[in-house]
């Protein structure tokens, strides 16, 4: 028996261990998409104590919480934070076989060095000792960053953001390199509330009068030559699924103005005005070089009582079933038949579309990069280790394996670099278990290389660092 | 290798067998919901010989011989039934990897002693062996019942049923609970022969005259009360696939009269009438505590020439594809805005939607129970390891699997207790694992609490035993 | 550790090791579905060297190189040969965990005695190695299927073909079978271009006048006659999803005019020639005893670009989503309800689809032989491990796993023979992996029947060879 989470955890032969402990762990984190603010990692913010730190803003935390029965007062409600904290004490022993069980335990020993376990005993001695060296400069935001050994974090971007805090970052001496995104997903929302406030507030932000859909188009232009005179290479999209269907001009034009009048729109008007700008949004990619992130089958916001309570982000969305193969299939080959497809990484939230996925990565590949349209990382409720096993054995089967530019976080948290840990420790526990078995050579270089690629090579050279 | 079943099948590791030696097996068992008849408990039956017993209305051992080109002379026909044994001794051995070959073996180990294998040789054998102890009081209906430590056994029944059984029952000495299930499905399938003559039934059952669908609404609410009376704590609907779809009290009656005349209904007018049934009897059920089970994605008697032949249940049925994720959600979402939700269990035939339904869960818990929204135990093509694993694995990724309620049988035999012993191995195998790689402390009294939890304890708090 | 792809490789325990070194490798190879040239083995033709052996057809490769951004020109372009394998052999070290680099390396080892790997550095070696024996009489068609241990070869033929080849071969003193298929798909895809001169061919080769959808109904009788007289025992229908939509005589012949006619046709138009005409030709194999072989769940030719360059079956195919479910068992259940569902594979891309496959199987079974019908092996994107011991682990769960007809290599190389061994391998893994863990008897004469029955002989069964 190997125990508990010690140094070959998750390690289960000697190839993954060596593969580990002499290569992958040294690898720099290129952690290119996330949710970090760049204002507090600017002002290297503090925190006032583990619960602020865990449980202020994550969403996977809350949902575990409610899973175990517990009153959202405790959750997002006036608590006392030291009670927060017990009620998630409490619930993480019930959490067996949950990734949240590792991720608090590795941040737990990666961190803090607490090498025990969190539960209702031990959750005094846990809060006292992380509170006690979160008063300290070591665990100011930029600290905890640099601690992990990040060379590059993409944030999350509006595309009406002036990027002040990219700005300012940039003239400091931090060391890691904190690139903005554009996600451009409420000028393409034109069914949801607030569609026309935002279009006023594009205008603005652009500097260009917008009377019609080709000028939002003009307008997120502006906003992505924009962003890439400020160190953006990369976009990413937020779709319930993925559409596809082509309108005239006309047609176009006539969803803006009833969008913009606030009439409700059919599914077929919103998939015309969306498909238009998806299919612009992505020649400009093209053109810069940038890559585009599209992610989908999502449900958000499913439960009216706690939206209406609590808003967006709160703990509640859901892995959605769509029709979303045949219109990728046709939103990609659209932009490739004018050889305007950008370098493309794709996710979907249902693990079910693993396999139609891998395959279709392979129908639109090209020469500018090994590996130019990829399998995103078991994302979002897929990433823990059986998605993420399912995502590479996929990939390995149907695609290159060799080429995968790995793990992001799409974390909101300054501790979330452990899951890159975690990440490495599956990915070199699969190559490891391969080899083992015969079923790839015992040749520790190319490993090493592979294993240094998949763990942060790729990905830089995928994002031009 | 271990050898054939023995004491430590499916447990291949030191932790699973301590868990499983130590633990699991002293578990009482919970069996909430099962097909069998009350009268033949109530009756304390007997059986003439292991065919009746086996091969009597199991549609899984039917179809079975039919796989294997069996004619149905020996499966439903009129041969004697030792030639019926004869058929299944000499297929049982080409299932390998079946679960069958697996729950047969367990059961005449643990009700028969025979430690042998049953294949075309032994069949005489284990025929004489059977077939004695079947002839003694020691195999009566409530014996096999009694040896398996069953301390609850929840039954499926007709809403217009008195439930006479189950009163003369609790008026024995017969030590296990036997509580009544309510399955309203034929009043809720408008669309399908012998909807009025329910009605009608179903009329007389309450002392309700039914003119409208409101009339029958009410009628179910009686009913569910007179089961409440009875000990009634849980609900069961079998549904095709889960729809959501409002009507207008106009438009629903329209969909009752029209169903009454024996008119054809469309796809729409059926899923606006089962909605406001479906939506009723929830609230029903919220308001008196009970438990709603929700099975789903199943295609019955896809074989029309068989169906003609021998009606429904006989091991035609399938998995079917259903868009059931939405429905789904806007349902639950329905009972749970106006704060009636009740506890719930959700089953998919569909193993594809294990990951979905694991996220749904998170969406609708509330604090009445500690994991009061359930993904049912792997159900019926799922019962066996690999659906169990997968189901438990999914439901640890993304829920609380130390919540679990656990395992039932869904059986209509009186053997099939042996399937909670299969499910227990395999959960201490899983767990096991897990500890053994360092995933989880070795703490075996916590571990230990998991596994009594799981296998008993968190249902009998689910329903209040 | 055990070696790189030495003897016992994919074989990790004594029980699958004695399976496939006493019984597997032994078992002859029935190849019921591939797509070799019936021409090239009448020729014996040679190879000019491992690139035109390798590379010249096959898209499985084609596609692994653009995955690792080579250029066209190196894959289907005008390079040299040299260079095009020395692309190749750069690639196969990055596709750790693609059944591609077992494939290769198998071949190497068993065809030409390569016992290294194949890279970047060998490529030089491997080109010498291989084209010095593809000089030589050894390494001609037939010897290559001669060394291989094939008793049955089974091509995919066109209706109109005079299988002129297949007749030449039957009158040589080639020990294997070459047995035709049909394969119509041409006269069912009545909405592609080209049909009306399809149907002309037609008429040409059947001698029948063909004015009306009947009338290809009866040209394709004569056909399936005609090929039944040159020992074809098979068809095989390429759909991409399963249809079944019934119209009147009048309907069908409407679409068939508009389709001679080149008129665009709805989907409904199309779906009602094609269910009529499936449901035909489905008759006449159940009257000859044919095997019907439904392939479905391909989206072919996506990418447009590509497809106008380099045509079909290039490397661009991938796995579609399709509702295939409901309709298949309409169409299954039409053929039993009249006593005409001829012995039929059934072969889903989508991975998804094994389950519900799986149980569909069960509602159809017949008499004429044990496993009539069957899921066919991980076909196409699932043939690798992880396809193969998912459709393996579904098949025994809920079918009879002993009855399967096995391995077939669906390839266009004479060198894909290798794939039966991976195969085989693989499945005595699974059955071994069982068998020391207690889940089946160490009955070695049982399991040595199960595993040449499963290798070969239920093929030879079921094809009545």
């Amino acid at each position: 028996m190997t125990s508990f989470m010690n140094e070959d955890f998750l390690l289960t032969n000697d190839t993954a261990r060596q593969l580990y402990h002499n290569v992958a762990k040294y690898q720099p984190i290129v952690d290119y998409h996330c949710h970090l603010n760049p204002q507090e990692i600017y002002q290297d913010v503090q925190f006032a104590n583990i619960t602020q730190l865990w449980l202020g803003g994550d969403h996977y935390k809350w949902r575990i919480l409610r899973s175990n029965g517990v009153d959202e007062y405790y959750i997002t409600g006036t608590a006392p934070d030291r009670e927060k904290f017990q009620k998630f004490a409490e619930t993480l022993p019930r959490c067996i076989g949950n990734p949240m069980y590792h991720w608090c335990h590795l941040e737990l020993k990666n961190f803090f060095g607490y090498e025990g376990t969190l539960n209702a005993q031990t959750a005094q001695e846990v809060w006292d000792l992380c509170n006690a060296k979160l008063a300290t400069p070591e665990f100011s935001a930029r600290n905890l960053i640099r601690r992990s050994n990040v060379t590059m974090v993409g944030t999350t971007d509006d595309p009406c953001s002036d990027l002040k805090w990219h700005k300012l970052l940039a003239q400091t001496d931090f060391e890691t390199k904190v690139c903005p995104s554009f996600r451009p997903d409420p000028a393409l929302n034109c069914h949801k509330a607030g569609f026309a406030d935002y279009i006023a507030k594009l205008s603005e932000a652009s500097g260009i009068p917008i009377q019609c859909a080709a000028d939002v188009a003009k307008a997120l232009t502006q906003r992505i030559e924009y962003f890439h005179s400020c160190g953006c290479c990369a976009s990413d999209h937020g779709l319930d699924y993925v559409m596809y269907r082509m309108g005239t001009d006309a047609e176009i034009e006539d969803v803006f103005r009833k969008a913009m009048a606030g009439a409700a729109l059919t599914t077929e008007e919103t998939e015309i005005y969306q498909t238009y700008l998806l299919l612009h949004c992505g020649r400009d990619y093209a053109r810069l070089g940038w890559v585009m992130q599209l992610h989908f089958s999502c449900f958000r916001n499913p439960n009216s009582r706690m939206f209406s309570q609590l808003g967006a982000d709160t703990g509640f969305d859901c892995i959605a079933v769509t029709n979303s193969s045949a219109a990728l299939h046709r939103l990609m080959d659209a932009w490739d038949s004018t050889n305007q497809l950008p370098k493309t990484i794709l996710y979907s939230l249902n693990p079910a579309d693993d396999q139609w996925l891998d395959t279709l990565l392979g129908a639109y590949q090209g020469t500018e990069v090994p590996g130019k349209i990829q399998h995103g990382s078991a994302w979002w409720f897929n990433d823990n280790r059986t998605g993420m096993v399912n995502q590479m054995t996929s990939l390995a089967n149907l695609g290159i394996l060799g080429n995968f530019i790995g793990m992001l976080t799409d974390s909101r948290s300054f501790l979330s670099y452990a899951r890159h840990e975690y990440f490495r420790r599956i990915l070199c526990n699969l190559i490891g278990t391969w080899v083992e078995n015969g079923e790839y050579p015992a040749d520790m270089d190319t490993l090493g290389d592979l294993v240094a690629d998949i763990s942060c090579r790729n990905a830089m050279r995928y994002f031009n660092l």
